[in-house]
């Protein structure tokens, strides 16, 4: 202990903000997390054992009670999101999936439904922008839908995600929110999967990706495999729900890392989802309206029903490097634009663990800027 | 360095030793590591930095001077050894694979070869027993071989691996030595693959797979690939190549752990392969000869150049529940039977983190059991 308190006093006099879109700034929580971990001895916990079951149980109810997940859904751990968005369409998908491109990510998942030999198609909309209309083919299987696209900063309207199921009732609707949730409060009722990894809302290190999921996709996969479609292995939804059951995984999973999750959830649960949410927004508004009426940097999202809530992405022209410089004098660090987009971009994670005072010191520093 | 001296003096008046074969007890230099990775921004670092590259190449490093991996061999990050059973099977595979099954984990090989739609076979050895005779198909593409059966405490002789090579030239040979590394000294030139889960031998916490895979795999996945067969998305050969020549990983995968392995990696060198290979022999040598001079107590495997060296099995009949007692009166932790040798087995992991004190203990304790 007396390590640990010298070497947090030697770092505070300058505070770092991390405010890159993920992995992100961890959650305020997590290192003294890691040590009670290490004091339990859950780093070499068998996953076999019963106290192993009792923190999955603890993180697959945390999330639930977080996210309002109804009954019929379950929770399964995966290495990565990436991972849910393959094993994602190799279970729920026998012919074809139809995919909302927005950015980078979004198109990758429509790549790997491609790579994996299934007819799907796309709608893509213009960087930055949402989409208006679309065509999706009859007997289109699975839609799939990325709620935020960390590339671009563009956020599906909840409208608009919502407006799948009535107008497709025979697809499976899927959501991939890794740079939102916490945030968004979906209406399970509208959609049938959702997904998101550890690294950027929930402020954990990188190496674990949840998937909720409910019994009709599950009942798909059940059915592809009777058909002798191949849906994988240790990771096919039959068998992550076999072992979910008992509060299992199929294989060692990362133990530590489910630990974390639980334990980061359980403060969240204490702040209440709702304040979350009302910070989030608050902290987006004064971000927005900092750079609407600012000179010289822009959002990159005009339209305000497209703007995402948790990843903030400004415009600054040639100014990137000035603006970068005057806030790392600050200890602020942004997140590069994606890509090519690095070097007229920034991009601003908005997440549970930056503070009301952390996002008024980067207005106010922005607002410096002349 | 202090630091650690003086946490392990700390420690000393009640030190528990887990002895279960994985997730076992950490390397003693573990927590250490995590402290520093958190100073270093180690949990929240994006594995798109220069910093990410350099612990992802000083981890490759490492294991290949560590192991005497030669050129033409690669390293690998997935989520854990049981992905890489899969992957293997769906990259290396078009129509059949054997398997030598001597125990419940081989057997998990098998059926993942199974279930991946391959008319793969194997040959079943008694519990307990290595393998005299076997016919292997024409047309075998892969051969797999697990190394060290962690359920039963039988290793396969080295020369028996090694016996592949010149009698099936064309197959690939995979090697899992997932709770025996990095003990094994493999001839490289006789195999095509190898793999390992960092939480038992390297004493990492888990959620980390490490796989090592030579030229010859990525072109038969290539030539799988290019025949429209599908070999998976983001985690296929080609795929984890592309991105692994960059010191880097397709999707976000574990970042604190590749850190971890690293560190445990370099301690490992500092000890030297041939240091921590002498006195995990020692430490098999005292306990087997304490097993087979016991009046109470045997060894599981009685062929001799079957026994395992990292997991050691000790029949102990209806002794089970007397023999635990008086360890863990002394702190020391046997594992479980697997499954149903759960009754009248115990396992003791025999892996660089347990000293050679610990293990004189076990034994003298053991000993004085009658």
């Amino acid at each position: 202990m007396f390590f640990y308190y010298f070497a947090r006093t030697i770092k505070k006099p300058f505070v770092k903000t991390n405010f890159t879109p993920g992995p992100s700034q961890l959650y305020f929580t997590v290192e003294s997390h890691v040590k009670q971990a290490f004091r339990e001895g859950i780093p070499s916990l068998s996953h076999r054992s019963k106290q192993f079951e009792l923190i999955s149980a603890q993180a697959t109810q945390g999330i639930k009670n977080l996210l309002g997940v109804p009954d019929g859904f379950h929770i399964f751990f995966t290495g990565s999101a990436t991972e849910i968005w393959e094993r994602s369409v190799q279970n729920l998908v026998e012919h074809s999936s139809f995919h909302f491109v927005n950015g980078a990510f979004s198109k990758r998942y429509f790549e790997i439904a491609q790579q994996l030999n299934k007819k799907s198609s796309k709608k893509e909309s213009s960087l930055g922008q949402g989409f208006t209309d679309y065509q999706i083919p009859e007997n289109t299987e699975l839609i799939a839908l990325t709620h935020n696209e960390t590339s671009t900063g563009v956020s599906l309207p909840m409208e608009f995600i919502h407006s799948f199921r009535d107008k497709f009732p025979d697809a499976l609707i899927a959501v991939d929110a890794v740079s939102s949730l916490p945030y968004p409060a979906f209406d399970f009722t509208k959609i049938d999967t959702l997904f998101f990894s550890v690294q950027k809302g929930f402020g954990l290190p990188a190496g674990l990706g949840v998937w909720i999921i409910n019994d009709k996709c599950i009942a798909k996969a059940e059915s592809l495999l009777a058909k002798g479609i191949n849906i994988g292995t240790y990771h096919n939804l039959p068998t992550l729900y076999a072992n979910a059951k008992k509060n299992q995984t199929p294989e060692t999973p990362n133990v530590l890392g489910i630990y974390l999750l639980a334990k980061v959830v359980e403060d969240f649960l204490q702040r209440s989802a709702h304040t979350i949410r009302k910070e989030t927004e608050y902290k987006a508004a004064i971000l927005y309206n900092t750079l609407d009426s600012h000179s010289l940097l822009k959002a990159f999202v005009t339209d305000k029903s497209s703007r995402s809530q948790t990843v903030i992405v400004a415009e600054c022209g040639t100014h990137v490097e000035a603006v970068t410089k005057v806030l790392q004098e600050k200890g602020m660090y942004p997140g590069d634009g994606y890509g090519e987009l690095k070097k007229t971009q920034l991009r601003f994670a908005n997440f549970p663990t930056h503070s009301k005072e952390q996002f008024e010191l980067l207005v106010d520093t922005l607002e410096a800027f002349k």
